[in-house]
């Protein structure tokens, strides 16, 4: 299969979908939903929300419920980002090519504008307009796996313990699980939300997110190896900020080179994990590979 | 009946509820933990929760689903409170007689802990083990209302004009637009839940939402007559800031004496749309008074 064109597509499908979802720069408070959607169409690859739909196709045919569900995925990690840029966090300028949310709106409204980002997300997922293509009880878990990413014991809590171990000399297992909660969490609810709007049964389940917990580590090694590796212009912010941080990452462990290796293990790992799917899952196990050898 | 031990049973019931749906102080990652409890154990009234749970009580008897629902909403409005006290938002040192929590906790902190107690509302909320008590779709519907009164066209499209009206000469129908947003929705989210998770009828449904839109009417009210008239004591914050900020209020409009008339009215049209209600509806008659007279 060629990825390249299948991550085009379903980017197009996601971006359509997303364009619907917020609401217009006519539509009040106009300044709100500007900066919402400067966040979200700043160039995303949607990664997230694509793994979520292929999670689906892997298990079956997805539902049109899948698009909103995915999509939130997107709303979350954007959310996430505006606020990790904020000056009291990590004060960036820049963020995919162009300044950071605050740069353009504010304090005030990037914090604002995360917010919204944040709970339209749950909108997306309990919209009565999904019960036509999902069982309700369905429903309600993918709306808890979400939320279980993204709060305290996931996404949140990652965040905390990157800011507590700046400047610190952490071991390798600390880092990782700084990365499994900050990235990891959101990409196993990413995989797993998919796959129960696909009615998998309890054994694919299991099977995928052991994928997903792969695919999150190999992600994040490759983003740390790209934070050293990475010009500018390809990472679209500064580049090698983790060092100037003094923040420990995976090639401050075991070298670039060391980095890759570890980051193609996962990916061998992740893709084992899918022994007993069929051709269905074939974006999923390709996705594995983009996401380790992606440039930016 | 007496309105003064129902709302103190209630608000511990409440507090009981909240304490085990936030991990202590001893789970990691621990500073957010404790922040998170900070502000969410700062001594709140838990309004909108008695709401959501005098609202069930109406319609019927509520079910054990109802205290993780009427909770969610202290978490939303706690997250709120969190990020407008920042220093890019209203910048307060105090509230409820405590620091606020970016002077204890730092912003980041501050920042991280809203974010993750927004998110574990929705946790709350998606819980598979509500479904015992709790028809799924209804689960679902009662989610939506918590997003639809909590994001962009709801409290946090509130807030934004809220900030953008500051200094500016603002007519009263502009300040009930700000008002009907910032707490309006979430006060009509919670009585709505309520209903929901109970099982009204469309006709209760729709009476009950008129309730809570006179309601979040005569609170706001109440609130602007308390920032001028209270002292820093009673509201445990600094007293009259909203003249301090150019913020234009109902008293600004109307005088003291005029704006409280106007809450009385707001609270008499509430008790009003109960009229088909039985005594069952009593909390929440007598909820209107009391919301309309308090003193912080």
């Amino acid at each position: 299969m060629d990825i390249a064109s299948y991550l085009d597509r379903k980017r197009e499908e996601v971006d359509r979908f997303l364009d619907t979802a917020v609401p217009s720069v006519q539509t009040a408070p106009a300044t709100l939903h500007e900066s919402m959607r400067y966040s979200l169409f700043a160039g995303g690859k949607r990664i997230r929300p694509i793994l979520a739909i292929a999670s689906a196709e892997a298990v079956g045919k997805p539902t049109k419920a899948i698009l909103p569900i995915a999509s939130s995925l997107e709303l979350i990690h954007t959310y996430s980002l505006i606020h990790d840029d904020l000056p009291a966090m990590d004060n960036d300028d820049y963020r995919r090519g162009k300044l950071t949310n605050h740069k353009v709106f504010g304090e005030a409204m990037a914090i604002l504008a995360g917010d919204a980002l944040l709970t339209l997300a749950f909108d997306l997922c309990s919209r009565a307009d999904l019960l036509d293509n999902l069982d309700p009880i369905r429903q309600v878990q993918v709306i808890h796996e979400l939320a279980l990413g993204a709060g305290n014991l996931g996404m949140v809590g990652g965040q905390v313990l990157d800011i507590q171990a700046e400047n610190k000399d952490i071991d390798l297992a600390t880092l990782q699980t700084i990365h499994t909660h900050k990235t990891g969490m959101l990409i196993r609810a990413a995989v797993r939300m998919g796959a129960i709007a696909s009615s998998a049964t309890p054994a694919q389940l299991k099977q995928l997110t052991a994928y997903a917990e792969d695919v999150g580590l190999a992600f994040q090694i490759a983003d740390d190896v790209l934070n050293v590796t990475g010009t500018r212009e390809e990472l679209g912010k500064n580049a090698n900020t983790d060092a100037q941080r003094g923040k420990k990452t995976y090639p401050s462990f075991c070298g670039v080179e060391g980095a890759r290796t570890l980051a193609d293990q996962c990916a061998d790992r992740a893709i084992s994990r899918l022994e007993t799917f069929d051709a269905k899952a074939d974006p999923l196990r390709e996705l594995a590979r983009y996401i380790t050898a992606r440039r930016n």
